[in-house]
């Protein structure tokens, strides 16, 4: 609905304002009536459903089934698990009542007082509460395990400082929510959650991550293990991107979840819980795009194609038409997306502007010499590169050019990740770096006071014990001295 | 996890008990521990994926795109547009606060009293105002419109007497909501999407409908007119199951929606918005089901076959095993879902009964003898007849029979339907007849008094003005006398 050529900050100027202006200049999303809140755009909602699309169908791959629970809670629930009501109760939204009224002149409506809810009810922020409770009635013996549950699903946790995608109130997201009989298969289970978003994110989203498990203090509430596929952005901050929980028999025991196993003994239930959300799509926004827009990968890319012919006259136009119609559908049949655009109320220059701005992977464009040469102008969005090729053959050279696409971000960012990936001993070394981004490798002692103290210097955090770089040699830990029990990923993050 | 027959109450019995039994036991969804909520369980959600799936794509053919809107709109929103607020303000869930903290002891978690929030929020009943307060920044001129944008999401309304898919607090829909340059434009959108709604229901739900138009009383609340699809329960009962609305220029009007005309004049926006629901759930159990359970539509039924081996020891079972793998293959390459269930903890007797209480279409069955003869045992849900094939070809027959049971099943319910609307001008008849059920075609004068009299009178309300009976030769209004202005459908609902 543009009608002129959009303004983008660049990067180097500054790096958050270029995110929060492409984000709503590449009409992904805006800010919401209600305070931290966003409307997600039919383009911006495209990519998620794409995203949504692809993971739900590894899910069932592992015989993941789909379910729906209530989005209110009752709050007594919520203290039922003494870490998870530390983690969730604070900061959430809380239903009262359950009617409004006209009230006195002027007034308009009103919260009627004679409409209090006996017991309030909070709007999920997460629903192990809920679903542990109707589990309950599910399992009774060994034989009614694993439950392996999933739902889409909007949450809300009222968050101060809210950015679009990154964090805001209300977001989208996926909840995985499995019971088992025994703590192997529990662990196990959330092991593979977290190796599904990591392939997920690598091979769709081309977003390469550090995988690993969380420090005690960076844990989920009421979990023993958090597992975390945490990403680097551009400035060399990190993303979480996506976390798998190992509850243990926390929630089996708070809300008495017990069956009966095989040796006839009455056991408590074994639990995992594993999401990715909205934030995803921040990830994928900031990983790969530059100062002319979003850069997307092919595979999640709502247009894959666009098609711009350069016409003068209807008559032209109509030839144009005529010369592409079997070309768009050749593509099509290959599943390739495409968008022809000859409307004639915009200048091949905003089109083109445009397009990139909203990351189309590739752009053919022909004009009417082309036409009489049977040649074709192909550019690629990730390097912005231009080649003029015969038309025959075009739709094999596309096809290709997508999957090349889709490899080079991905290893472009790839080198950029371990470019910024640093082995560190030395904490003054440490401060004076963490400045300019980066994920720092560091010995560290495992004590809570050494994470709080790195934090308090320096704002970053320990991002997880990475699983696949080197545990061994650990020296010192940087800051206490003490001996090291792992290396640590040590990063500032969104 | 059921181990034993579950018992169901006979339709002739008690049709309500039937239905509640039935959504429980055939693992479709139970009560949720918040009043009047739902858990939908994972057979029940893999329906509504399915019909999620399929009408997501028919939305997308007219040109429909998905978004998402904030669940939490302001509470002077509601009041904006005058007739809407009547209708949602009344019964919805208040957030009026955003922290809880620990109270004294004992106390457990309180709201904070100092976490009150300035404006209170409405979980969206639905989402005309906070959409309509957006739209406002989307639309300049008319080369913005029309826009066509739909949501699948949770929405609230704050019910007294519920059941599970028919009447719940929370549900499940989508909600399409269009903005046009032109009246003419509009309602013809509202119109198009009620014919969608119609083709989807009829031909993949196979439930035969009446459409038609609502009269003044039983439009939605800030519509100009609504479109409706009316299905026939077994008991004779409709069941309104989709609605679309022309809403006019009363959303452009309360949040001052304006664009330039093609003539540059300033004018207000045309709207339109149209909803299904999880209630659509219930109109597919009540409509096919009988004594023995659910009858599901080959056309979204999640398992459409299911592949029962009776054998003797595992080398028999692995015999089986051996003879249907390329049959399984063979239909799953047609796009058909196969269960194949050898499983050794159920009695063959368990499982054909289970598989007919859930639904499934298609049943087949082999035993030893079968092996040594090359034979099948095929039942087909719907009608419950048994026959015993040759094995080779039998890919080909289920294919077929398919097709036959999603015709079949429309077929008997439309012949229900016809055998159940009847001609009726006379206003004792219809008080003597409405109790047996049925659709009454009913001359009516057109005003709200004859209409609150019949409610009064029979609990029957008016359930459209049909679009596909005739409207001629009306005569006299059955309770005034005067003269009719429309021929309408006259029935109890739930």
């Amino acid at each position: 609905m543009a009608t002129e050529l959009k303004h983008l900050t660049k990067r180097s100027e500054n790096y958050s304002q270029w995110y929060n202006e492409l984000v709503v200049k590449a009409d992904l999303a805006e800010q919401a009536d209600v305070r931290g809140c966003m409307v997600i755009k039919p383009y911006g909602y495209a990519i998620w459903e794409k995203i949504q699309q692809t993971l739900d169908a590894k899910f069932k791959e592992t015989g993941v089934q789909n379910v729906y629970f209530p989005m209110l809670i009752p709050k007594s629930f919520l203290s039922r698990e003494a870490e998870h009501v530390e983690g969730f109760a604070k900061e959430c939204a809380v239903v009262t009542h359950y009617r409004l009224k006209s009230g006195d002149e002027n007034q308009g409506l009103i919260v009627d007082p004679a409409a209090k809810l006996e017991e309030e009810l909070i709007i999920r922020p997460t629903s192990e509460t809920t679903i542990w409770n109707t589990y309950k009635k599910w399992i009774q013996s060994w034989r009614d395990l694993p439950i392996l549950c999933n739902q889409w699903c909007n949450v809300m946790r009222w968050e101060m400082r809210t950015r679009l995608f990154l964090r805001t109130s209300e977001f989208l997201w996926q909840e995985g929510h499995t019971a088992h009989a025994t703590r192997e298969e529990a662990e196990a289970r959330a092991k593979q959650m977290v190796r599904v978003y990591a392939d997920f994110v690598e091979q769709f989203m081309a977003v390469p991550l550090v995988v690993g498990v969380k420090s005690a203090t960076e844990r989920f509430a009421g979990a023993l293990d958090t597992y975390t596929i945490e990403a680097m952005m551009q400035d060399g901050k990190a993303l979480q991107s996506g976390t798998s929980h190992f509850l243990g028999q926390n929630f089996g025991k708070a809300f008495n979840v017990q069956f009966v196993d095989k040796e006839n003994k009455l056991e408590y239930a074994w639990a995992t819980s594993w999401g990715v959300s909205t934030r995803l799509m921040g990830a994928l926004i900031m990983t790969h795009s530059d100062d002319n827009g979003l850069v997307l990968p092919p595979k999640l890319a709502p247009i894959q194609v666009v098609i711009v012919p350069i016409y003068k006259g209807e008559e032209e136009r109509k030839a144009f038409s005529e010369k592409f119609a079997p070309l768009i559908e050749t593509l099509r049949a290959k599943g390739i997306s495409v968008k022809y655009d000859d409307a004639d109320n915009k200048r091949p220059g905003f089109k083109f502007a445009d397009y990139e701005l909203k990351g189309v992977p590739v752009r053919l464009v022909m004009g009417g010499r082309d036409l009489q040469n049977n040649t074709i102008e192909v550019m690629r969005r990730d390097t912005l590169e231009k080649e003029t090729l015969a038309f025959d053959g075009i739709a094999e050279h596309v096809e290709k050019l997508l999957g090349e696409i889709q490899e080079n971000i991905f290893t472009k960012a790839k080198r950029f990740l371990d470019d910024h990936i640093y082995e560190c001993n030395d904490y003054d070394e440490f401060k004076q770096r963490i400045a300019d981004g980066g994920f720092f490798l560091c010995p560290w002692d495992g004590t809570a006071e050494t994470e709080a103290k790195i934090k308090e210097d320096t704002q970053a955090t320990i991002r997880c014990v990475p699983f696949d770089y080197s545990q061994d040699n650990l020296g010192n830990d940087m800051v206490s001295g003490k001996p090291a029990k792992f290396r640590v990923v040590v990063a500032r993050s969104y």
